[in-house]
């Protein structure tokens, strides 16, 4: 292994973030000190309960809910595969057809899957150039057989912001001159800390996030859904979480991700200005170097944080390679696919072609982050790019 | 809130178990330092991944697995549920009969009510007035269409160990006569520490455990998948654990187990000693002076840590308070029920009338628990039941 550059920059927030040491000090006590069984009925047990309580109203708080309409999981993927199947198994009766986008997390569309291995219908919605997927194709999309409407809050590889609020409203209206129960889901796993997550400015009934996206430890997220909504639990085995979701509770996890949400939420206005303007600056710094590089996603309506670029005639793998030996650590597609060779399905799904998204480069930023680390990536991108173009252009 | 009492004794090691020093200085680095997401390719990234693969080193040679065989999860419960619902689901053009017991874990009987509601068909097969499930009962009810069978390790309430090895080695001959394939499946969840946990000397499939039994952290478990074992995930969204289970791998909880598991197998022979001698102490002080104690499971073939009792006459759930404001912490079932006011359908199943079941006391000891807490246990019992038999037979 070749020794540790001086210089780092840690630009890779949508894969993972450190947990905070808010959140770490949070958690501690519950490892080995009150560490009793939450669903136990002794005084030691009780400590548990009233931090999970606790907890609970925090994320409550942030997502403008009721505390019971907090299911705590394992993670991202678990609230997303919980929120598709639990609603769509719920309402099959009325013939279980799921309509989604093109450019969902797998967590998501790999659900609607199995569920289609299961005789249930699928429809995913194609979206724009910029990732965004139309209004009107969703509510087109929605029959009286339809159960569940799942559209990200943003697009975890190019940021696009969906329109969520005006989808849930619309949807709901249709449901309703349908005369029929239509669940909207949104898998919000980036959003939290740079977008609105208000359950119900959204309009949503279910709303999943992963608590290793925003300082968070890993191995817990959560899933809001809405009082009332139609849902068949899929992890099954106890009475925790109400009865829908069984299993021992990860106390200390699940404090944990309360603090780190309602700190996400607290510092929101700040996170975004800081982010932006970064992100701006590497945008800028990378476009006026290598005039053609290809800015994916939204030019505007993004996630503060995330850039996401092209670089035609340029691999993803040699560059991701030569930032990280220049200590930048950055990703092509989503790390959940990063071990592929496979283009990214969401490129692909802007109409990209398959070489021009192999050629991908995705940086996103967090609030630790510095004008100085930003520059110097800009700079190991542009210096990288430029190496690998002449590699390629020189005979062979 | 009442004062704490001065002493307290927690014998409820089956609910929970505090995170060992060892494993909790092990997790440490991952938190906020080594917090690269493992299937990122960077440098940070792969300190993770390292100590990803020596967790999974560490939990199969316990086994005596290899390391492919092992899938980390979120728990037993998601274990068991995986186990269950993934083999059934792989082998259902074949029919889809799955054979389990009465006494299983929840997380084993719901995910049989799920396949149940999906078409699939379900033997619970009874036990005997100890706990013990017939190995002939078993292959009896094998057929050609049984696609699972699951039987526990050891029960958690009544801590009777079933001959894992035995029915596993006849449903595989069983399975061979029929020219079929049949997952054999275990929940050891109760096991670690106190049992073999070897899977070819158990020559079972599939095995379930969960850390924090055995002073590991919650919300991480595994489950063991022998090669060209048929299993469908039902966690999807990534190529994590080999696509058998998608979703971040929640790196510092498994480190956590691993080490946990680790010493939880090198200090099992001790540990056994310790806790059996403990026991007994503790039988035998109760039922010295409280000779109508009824000790539910198995009177050899038990958990070395596991006494339950019934008093005829007595409420369990008076009794918890009393041994709660005594500082004892004990339980009455399983932890998943505690709060649940339904007879225990392990005691049920053992023939036991509804309100000997209610009149239960599960005592659950650990290594680190001492004479002096047993002593202290056994003379809080004596006390309390005979003030609520007292208090029962007075005048209303």
């Amino acid at each position: 292994m070749a020794a540790r550059p001086e210089r780092t920059a840690y630009l890779d927030h949508a894969a993972t973030t450190p947990v905070s040491p808010e959140a770490l000090a949070a958690m501690r006590p519950y490892f080995s000190d009150a560490y009793g069984n939450p669903s136990s009925l002794y005084e030691l047990a009780q400590q548990s309960r009233h931090a999970l309580d606790e907890a609970r109203e925090r994320c409550a708080r942030v997502l403008g809910a009721r505390t019971g309409e907090i299911v705590f999981t394992s993670g991202g993927t678990e609230s997303d595969n919980a929120a598709v199947v639990g609603a769509a198994f719920a309402l099959r009766a009325k013939g279980g057809h799921v309509v989604t986008t093109a450019i969902e997390h797998h967590a998501v569309l790999h659900a609607c899957d199995l569920l289609e291995s299961l005789g249930f219908e699928v429809t995913r919605l194609p979206v724009s150039r910029d990732g965004l997927v139309s209004v009107e194709d969703v509510v087109a999309a929605v029959t009286e057989r339809t159960a569940v409407v799942s559209v990200m809050l943003a697009n975890n590889e190019i940021g696009t912001i969906q329109p969520v609020a005006e989808i849930a409203a619309r949807v709901k209206a249709r449901a309703k001159e349908l005369g029929s129960a239509i669940v909207v889901h949104t898998d919000a796993v980036q959003g939290a800390g740079y977008l609105d997550l208000n359950v119900n400015r959204l309009g949503v009934d279910m709303l999943s996030l992963s608590a290793h996206k925003f300082h968070g430890p890993k191995g817990v997220g959560l899933l809001y859904i809405r009082r009332n909504t139609p849902f068949t639990p899929t992890q099954v085995g106890g009475a925790q979480e109400r009865d829908r979701r069984a299993g021992t509770e990860n106390v200390p996890a699940i404090v944990g991700m309360s603090v780190a949400l309602e700190a996400a939420e607290r510092e929101r206005d700040a996170s975004v200005a800081a982010v932006a303007a970064l992100r701006d600056r590497l945008i800028g710094a990378v476009r006026e170097r290598i005039p053609d590089a290809r800015l994916n996603g939204h030019p505007v309506g993004r996630l503060p944080n995330n850039a996401n670029f092209s670089f035609p005639g340029v691999e993803g793998e040699p560059l991701l390679l030569g930032l990280d030996l220049a200590g930048v650590a950055a990703s092509s597609g989503s790390a959940c696919t990063a071990a592929s060779l496979e283009p990214s399905h969401v490129l692909l799904s802007l109409g990209m072609r398959a070489d021009l998204a192999r050629a991908s480069l995705r940086l996103t930023l967090g609030p630790g982050n510095t004008a100085e680390e930003v520059d110097y990536a800009a700079e190991s991108i542009v210096t990288l790019v430029a190496k690998l173009r002449a590699l390629s252009a020189a005979p062979r």
